[in-house]
């Protein structure tokens, strides 16, 4: 059962658990200083199919079979499927799940999605809804371009605040019992537009918007950054983490050597050319996925905070001259 | 609490309720026969604003405002708001809710959007995570045109099996206590894919998965077609709705008169030149909020299925020459 906790956190009692996961990652993502921590690496990011929409669901399935056979279920075992990605109309999920007959519910959140795709299976499970749920997430540097940017030949300059669209995927197998982390804690984000409008720079469009999700989440349970062992946003990059931490301070809530950006730890700034660091909603699934769960069962890591935040524009939006909605969603995570 | 029931159904066991709702629509659709049932219309449909996005997401606005009004509530009392819609990035809910301060979850179901997001609202509220939860969706023929099919000035010809775009929005503001209408179980869709590659036969590639929600549902609640005062699918349109029959009678499941389909609800279709009838996930949504909603309240209905259908279909996957996913999502409401 569900327990409001202040005025915007959710208290998951029944003490649902992580009993599988699973993250898939390109060939620079393998390269990247995460290495070793995958599932999978793919050196040919095509994965063998005819489009980068097509190659963005085969690198999801493989997140998805993955999670399942670390959970030891199989897809008709799964009650509910929470997907979603970053394409128009969220075909990445659509496509890579039409295979599996799973009830699904398509999510939107950007490159906020992990966390409210994980957010809504721990519900799903806590509140009896569901006996096994799962979250599954993806992006893919070539797809989200084309999309959202220029076509890939084209060949268009980067700035130096533009993040590094992630090819990546990363899937979370939610139930009770068991050993697995414990999925503590949600607090839903809320859309906060500062009137930022360059495309190039999410980071800075998304800081406001982890910045409130933060501020009432400490309030909402009277603890302070201190208190956790990490507190992993994803992705705000170079420019938005800093952001962040201004913001946050200004507030008087300090944020230490126990904050990390999904999108700082997944690439190597120095000798990868990502720019402002990594992006897209696999950024984070990857790195939740393949790094913080793994450390926290580990029991290197007792206490989390996994805030994704993501930049709601879309191309049409952009070109309109509308300024970027931003948006976190915090998932609590410990041993 | 909720419960499971049979392998694919959740019932709501803590009695959420509808605390309000609100519909609202364009010079069409306010000329057809649910004309007088809708909290607004609007003959100007550019909303007076520069875009159709921005009209779209105007009218969003008009319903969820309206929609709490009924409710007696603010927008700073909902515990979370989901919402969605059509465009890529689903920005007509995000930039109509970004001056609200809301807990936002982005949902995204295609034209089953109206259903997906109720039963999130309605699980959320029963399990105690939101004391008021809202479900808000639109569609605008205009923005969806353009988007989907051809510039509205091309003057593309339609095909006869093509469906019309509503240009609509509805809300539903959920909570507990008082005497509304009660949100009992839900049945959530899974993708089912037939093959359909034709984008103006949305109805085709939609059907089979409607006969699959609708299939399980029965076969979970040990109920046939004939226990229900009402079952709307949403939107089926008048090709889709005539294969849906055909489907479920092959499983011995007869559809009769208390069968119907918002898309042919909405409009008339020999006056209002509308081909198989209305889509868009404003359809559904001003059906269910202005016509069906009301009709439970008065008590000319007790018990209803609401099956909202989605072809989770982009552009891009169109392009591709993808096949057009379908999924069905059921909320059973009863007085």
């Amino acid at each position: 059962m569900a327990e409001r906790k202040g005025a915007s956190t959710v208290t998951l009692s029944a003490r649902p658990r992580v009993l599988g996961h699973a993250a898939v990652v390109g060939k620079k993502e393998g390269e990247g200083p995460l290495a070793g921590c995958f599932d999978a690496v793919f050196d040919d990011v095509t994965m063998e199919k005819e489009s980068w929409e097509q190659a963005e669901s085969a690198l999801q399935k493989e997140a998805f079979t993955r999670a399942l056979d670390h959970a030891g279920i199989s897809p008709s075992q799964l009650d509910v499927l929470f997907a979603g990605d970053l394409l128009d109309q969220c075909t990445a999920s659509t496509f890579a799940m039409r295979d599996y007959s799973v009830p699904l519910l398509g999510q939107y959140g950007a490159c906020s999605t992990m966390a409210q795709t994980l957010a809504m299976a721990a519900l799903a499970v806590d509140s009896g809804a569901a006996d096994l749920a799962a979250a599954v997430t993806s992006s893919h540097f070539c797809s989200a371009e084309r999309q959202f940017r220029y076509p890939l030949t084209y060949g268009g300059q980067r700035t130096p605040t533009a993040q590094w669209t992630a090819t990546a995927s990363g899937c979370v197998v939610v139930g009770m019992g068991g050993k697995g982390v414990r999925l503590r804690e949600i607090t839903v984000g809320r859309i906060v537009d500062m009137g930022v409008t360059d495309a190039n720079n999410m980071g800075a469009a998304m800081a406001p918007a982890a910045a409130d999700t933060l501020t009432r989440y400490f309030e909402d349970t009277d603890t302070r950054p201190g208190d956790y062992d990490l507190i992993a946003t994803g992705d705000l990059g170079a420019c938005g983490s800093s952001l962040l931490k201004e913001l946050l301070s200004r507030k008087g809530l300090l944020l230490g050597s126990n904050y990390r950006d999904c999108g700082l730890m997944l690439f190597d700034r120095e000798t990868q050319d990502v720019h402002a660091g990594g992006s897209g909603c696999g950024c984070s699934a990857a790195v939740l996925c393949g790094k913080i769960l793994p450390q926290i069962e580990r029991g290197e890591l007792h206490d989390v905070l996994f805030v994704a935040t993501g930049a709601l524009l879309s191309a049409t939006s952009a070109r309109q001259g509308e300024s970027i909605p931003g948006i976190a969603h915090l998932v609590r995570l410990t041993k």
